[in-house]
């Protein structure tokens, strides 16, 4: 049985707490799903997400469908099994990988055919195949398989965001294993009316969620809180919404506050490997040469295993000689940094205090630099986020 | 203070149990020392160094100066608490990483001349400040500074030899802190006399404890063995002996018989990050296609974490992907079977049935080809090991 609970919303914000109902358990929300794209949460054990405080995970389609094969992990019992797994799953439909790594694909209303980023090899997904390989991966939310637009040209957004319906649909129709949580993924790019349209049609296939797709990939935080506005107005309130792609502690909060239940982005554990951790006060890069003799943990105030037990400087040692171990530790304090976040947001929605922690929050941390951020995000998004898009778009 | 008991020895072979007394607490013997050259057993927390089975670990002097630097690590409360290890630790005197590690060394009786091969800059390294180094590290066992000689030239294998022994005695004259107990390295190459010679110099020094040096460079194990036993029986029975550089499971079976009580090596855990994972039957390569779907552990007989979670198809995938984790597991996993080697061959020692033990082990574990062995050693320890130093002798 899957399900959401509604358990508490803020007076005076959009802010609300809740609780997934899944197969593989409870999970409270508003709520943070750490990336595992190819069957792990990069340098993580399942062991350490429990005690970081991680409830449910995601598995990326995509990168399981090329390696090591859907057909391998349902010959070894499924996702969970095979990566030793128990709590929830939540899998992505391999939509936004196909568009985003993939080095060719061809879109028709049948659906995409493309080129492995790993070998070259062509490959063909459509909504019937995408929700039959999440079927057998076995996760506790399935996403329908969607068209992500690029951004500017409104006609070619309008075109995805309808084909995006119309997949919807065949995916709700091939979807059997009922235990599964089908969301449905509002596109609409960055045009209001479309976001509306989206959104008021999903809801009108009565999904058990829904996800907010396209955004999060360059666009200003004006823009980004602008359509999830439009979007959340026009969905159901006692289903859950799903922020796609979003995982600064700011892009959190502000998210919370408009009433998003679950976010997922791979942020937090990408940054951590890069040496930046999170603390009360912004990212900090460990690499730099401050840390060099700091006879203190990195937040002094975080109870992970990494601000527990090691200085900064044996981290920045770490960083410097490119040894495992730093990759690990940050990615530990990272995650437990973020899971407490949403811990203590969670509390002060059921205390009635959100937008008095949020305010407080905001105040001390100093949200990374804005033109840094995007390209940064540019960067990792890669054509996705540029607009340009080396594949055909055919109309089907 | 430090010591050693001898606890039993075997009726047959010179094999012995014992146990090394240290500051940070009791060692029992015949022990492997895991390498953490950088401050960190690749990959691994202390905790899970705990967890497997680790009583001690070794740390490089040569890599600990150059990065972070020895000040560094003495501002921060010397190297266990840097890496929050509270166990015992070893670490070794530079020696053998100058002339294996850096692009240049000049050696005169004086000490080494050598530059960084991080950044190419200028260093000197005496006996004394070696030792003084290793002080200031703070290790429980520390090593004396020797000449470590490349194979061929009896002359100069001659002359190496007795420079060896003069800075053992400069070691042996500087060093301050005497709860440290400074080990003195046999050298001698691959020569019965200058082995000879080389332990029963060292010997009348009365030091707390013996490595053999420049062995497991390349030679074959029967010249190994030969070695061994020339050294040993020259070597005060109530002193530790500390083979250098042995970690495969037929080496520390074969050094066990022979009377080693102590062995460090790269050796496990890196062909673990290779992907080759030791089990009862020899080593097993995990990226081989044969473990795609292998649906059980890597070896069903361990106790180690990554056997009790995880499937051997698992590991492939990972490995396959590149996923940090893969590294990790497998880490745990070579640590732990070599630690429940080692636990197993002392058992038996105590029982009285090492002899049986070895014979029925090595029945069943199909050693590395030789052939195969030496190049590979020979790839790792690249010039110390083919005799090709590229750096100046001058006779002081």
């Amino acid at each position: 049985m899957s399900g959401f609970k509604p358990v508490k919303s803020c007076p005076t914000t959009s802010a609300r707490a809740g609780e997934l109902v899944t197969p593989h358990g409870l999970v409270p929300t508003p709520v943070f799903v750490p990336v595992g794209s190819q069957g792990a949460v990069k340098a993580l054990t399942p062991q350490e997400l429990r005690e970081v405080g991680v409830n449910i995970i995601l598995g990326n389609t995509y990168h399981l469908y090329l390696r090591p094969g859907i057909e391998v992990i349902e010959h070894l019992g499924g996702l969970h099994r095979f990566m030793a797994w128990e709590g929830p799953i939540l899998t992505d439909s391999g939509g936004y990988q196909v568009f985003s790594l993939a080095p060719l694909c061809r879109v028709t209303d049948d659906g995409v055919l493309f080129r492995s980023h790993i070998d070259g090899s062509e490959h063909f997904l459509s909504p019937e195949l995408a929700t039959q390989l999440q079927e057998k991966l076995g996760g506790d939310i399935i996403m329908a398989f969607d068209d992500c637009p690029a951004y500017g040209d409104k006609e070619r957004v309008r075109q995805a965001t309808e084909r995006t319906h119309r997949w919807a649909e065949r995916c709700l129709r091939s979807h059997q294993r009922r235990e599964q949580a089908l969301y449905g993924i509002v596109q609409g790019g960055t045009f209001p009316q479309l976001r509306r349209h989206s959104a008021t049609f999903l809801a009108s296939l009565d999904l058990p969620g829904y996800a907010i797709g396209g955004l999060s990939l360059g666009e200003t935080k004006e823009v980004m809180a602008a359509m999830i506005e439009e979007t959340v107005a026009f969905l159901p309130p006692n289903k859950p919404r799903y922020l796609m792609g979003a995982g600064s502690p700011d892009d959190l909060l502000e998210g919370v506050a408009r009433g998003i239940d679950i976010f997922d982005s791979a942020l937090p554990t990408r940054v951590a490997r890069n040496g930046a951790l999170f603390t009360r006060q912004g990212r900090r890069n460990l690499t730099n040469a401050e840390f060099k003799e700091r006879d203190e943990p990195v937040d002094p105030e975080c109870d992970c295993y990494t601000c527990r037990t090691f200085t900064a400087a044996y981290l920045h040692h770490l960083f410097k000689c490119q040894e495992l171990l730093a990759y690990r530790l940050a990615t530990i304090h990272n995650l437990r940094f973020i899971a407490r976040l949403m811990e203590e947001i969670r509390r002060s929605i059921l205390e009635g205090t959100f937008p008095a922690f949020k305010r407080s929050f905001l105040a001390d941390y100093q949200v990374t630099d804005e033109k840094l951020r995007l390209s940064q995000k540019r960067k990792w998004t890669g054509r996705a986020a540029t607009g340009a898009r080396r594949f055909e778009v055919l109309e089907g």
